[in-house]
């Protein structure tokens, strides 16, 4: 696989599009969530759904995490194969074939599931005998964001003793994961609806408590609302990962009382190039759906004030410059910022990461694989 | 790269998420596509930005088609390094780093590519130069789509003429492709943008002419409009390339008198199993924006009518089931039909060639790479 850069290259060589990490604003943002994290007591358990890359998770534990999550085995199985020994599958994974394969990685590592139906706790159960093991199931509860999980309380009690009675499996404490309030755009909003996602969970442990079952993980949280699981005492495993490369539309999220969201840098570009220049005010870049996910919104060109991706198709998008003074030329280069982070990784099969991104002297430092891109099964 | 299944294998075998190929449908739409081209006096030179396989490249042109067109100098490599020896770049190539890379083609195979630009005719002109080669360069006219292209007449004459004079390289003719056309939603309103679309195409040739500078090429046309194009006499290669699968946007366009679009069918489908039954009208299966691309819109699951996709995100999308009489339970898998094909197959490395989909007997018949996939470069 042909990577579109090679160590020691200026920026403005790098082949377009190419998916380009700022090392240096990644790097603070990977020690600022360390350090908030810990400040918490809480631990962090960094969503590896976003980067995909057993390096970047190392990092994150070289700083804390216990470990990645994920969503999906294939990615579990790349992380164990990058020598991660400590993977969350934060998600429900149904189908024989691919228990089997969940099961065969717990004789490698330690690696868990979420259960939301009784169907998968049998599947899980059977898949975990078949290999010998003892898989942790935690029960995935809907603490309003409304897609998987159980209700919170009673069900949820009930669906952990059915976990607790099956073979194979080990009770393992709940997934409770808010991901409609990531970007609710106010911060009082957004982060009240998250404490009400903790409150919930909160009575559901206790809950649980009462009838003999103890949470050794309380998972949830993401880059928009931890603060609030962080405080609410009761998550010991955040989730977030978006922050590592933050895109447009966490940018959208508002601080307190209105601020910019913060305290995280954008660390991800798509690198354009500026192929076609159809009037004065109009340029198209080399670079579309398929290689900026749009799902939400289109990406917005770095350092063009009032410049507008307006229009976007498979491999081309139409930036309209607006008042932006230095105006790209047939030929030249410029960055994207992606709308959406995670699905954007997913396109591309390297990060080109570059020292000095916003100096002149910006140069490429090392090529990481995005080794889980396309791991969906 | 694992695949999702193995010859063989039955359907319900197959891993999820998954892309599938309905080989018979596939089968019908090559035919049909290669018989109306062929009635029609011009060629076919399917566009590969849909596919992304040789295999399939090899398949077009064992029934007529010229040879493949692509977008990206990086998916040209790969049709030649499947065996295919002539491929139109139906896009600017803006970089020299890119254009040598597409010169050393040219040392292999019939390559050609498109120029909207002075500049873009200057970076060609040159990596011809370099590598010893002649490239065709065919000049783009913007006939309606606001996209890339230089005005139709005498500024195409211009840049012709700019080409001609170039050393490396000699004019090819003129890439006339009305892309928003395509999806026009009403018949004569669809086919009649494309025929005005053909009207100044047809002046431009005319003028072309007179200047002395003949058009051996002049593609364009999609599976929206090919009938215009293919009617008009002027065109000589038609780049439908959509044809192969179709999708959901395709089949909201209208045919005469407000009629399905035809004469195709679905071919193509992502394979998904339910994961979570929050409701009893209501599932969550395995495959979200990094299975199925969203940009024409959510996928439609097959063969449940009523059914709709109300929300997709990255791993998940959830179904309402309405009033569809044969609802799935946990685990079971179904099809969705992808809202747009080209990026949707982006998104997978392989394709899963089923024989028999529609029966209780449907196999997998064999796997074929992706192998452009994420060749955006």
């Amino acid at each position: 696989m042909t990577a579109p850069a090679q160590p020691g290259q200026p920026l403005a060589d790098v082949d377009t599009p190419a998916l380009i990490i700022d090392l240096d604003a990644f790097e603070r943002n990977l020690q600022t969530m360390a350090d908030l994290v810990a400040a918490s007591g809480a631990s962090l358990r960094a969503h590896s759904k976003t980067h995909k890359s057993p390096i970047i998770a190392r990092k994150q534990m070289d700083l804390g995490a216990v470990g990645p999550c994920c969503q999906k085995v294939s990615e579990a199985e790349v992380m164990v194969d990058g020598g991660i020994d400590n993977v969350l599958v934060s998600n429900q994974v149904a189908g024989g074939a691919k228990l089997d394969r969940l099961a065969d990685l717990r004789k490698r590592a330690w690696v868990g599931l979420c259960v939301d139906h009784v169907e998968g706790v049998a599947q899980a159960s059977a898949a975990a005998v078949r290999a010998g093991v003892t898989l942790d199931a935690l029960v995935e509860i809907d603490v309003g964001a409304g897609r998987c999980g159980v209700p919170p309380g009673a069900p949820a009690v009930d669906l952990a003793k059915a976990v607790d009675a099956a073979d194979g499996l080990r009770f393992g404490g709940l997934q409770s994961y808010h991901g409609s309030a990531q970007h609710i755009r106010d911060f009082n909003e957004r982060l009240g609806t998250a404490d009400a996602a903790v409150a919930v969970t909160r009575e559901t442990v206790q809950m649980l408590a009462d009838a003999g079952l103890a949470c050794d993980i309380v998972g949830g949280a993401g880059t928009g609302t931890f603060p609030a699981e962080a405080a609410g005492g009761v998550h010991n495993e955040l989730q977030a990962g978006s922050y590592v490369f933050m895109d447009a539309d966490y940018a959208r999220n508002r601080g307190e009382d209105g601020s910019d969201f913060g305290p995280f840098e954008h660390a991800l570009y798509v690198h354009a190039r500026v192929m076609s220049v159809p009037a004065e005010d109009r340029v198209v870049v080399d670079a579309g759906h398929k290689a900026c996910a749009i799902d939400s919104g289109n990406p917005v060109p770095a350092g063009l004030p009032g410049a507008e991706v307006t229009r976007i198709s498979d491999e081309h998008s139409v930036i309209e410059l607006g008042p932006a003074n230095d105006r790209p030329g047939w030929g030249d280069t410029l960055l994207l910022i992606p709308g959406h982070c995670d699905p954007t990784v997913n396109l591309h099969d390297h990060y080109v990461c570059v020292r000095g991104l916003s100096t002149p002297d910006a140069r490429v430092e090392d090529i990481w694989p995005v080794a889980a891109r396309g791991k969906v099964f």
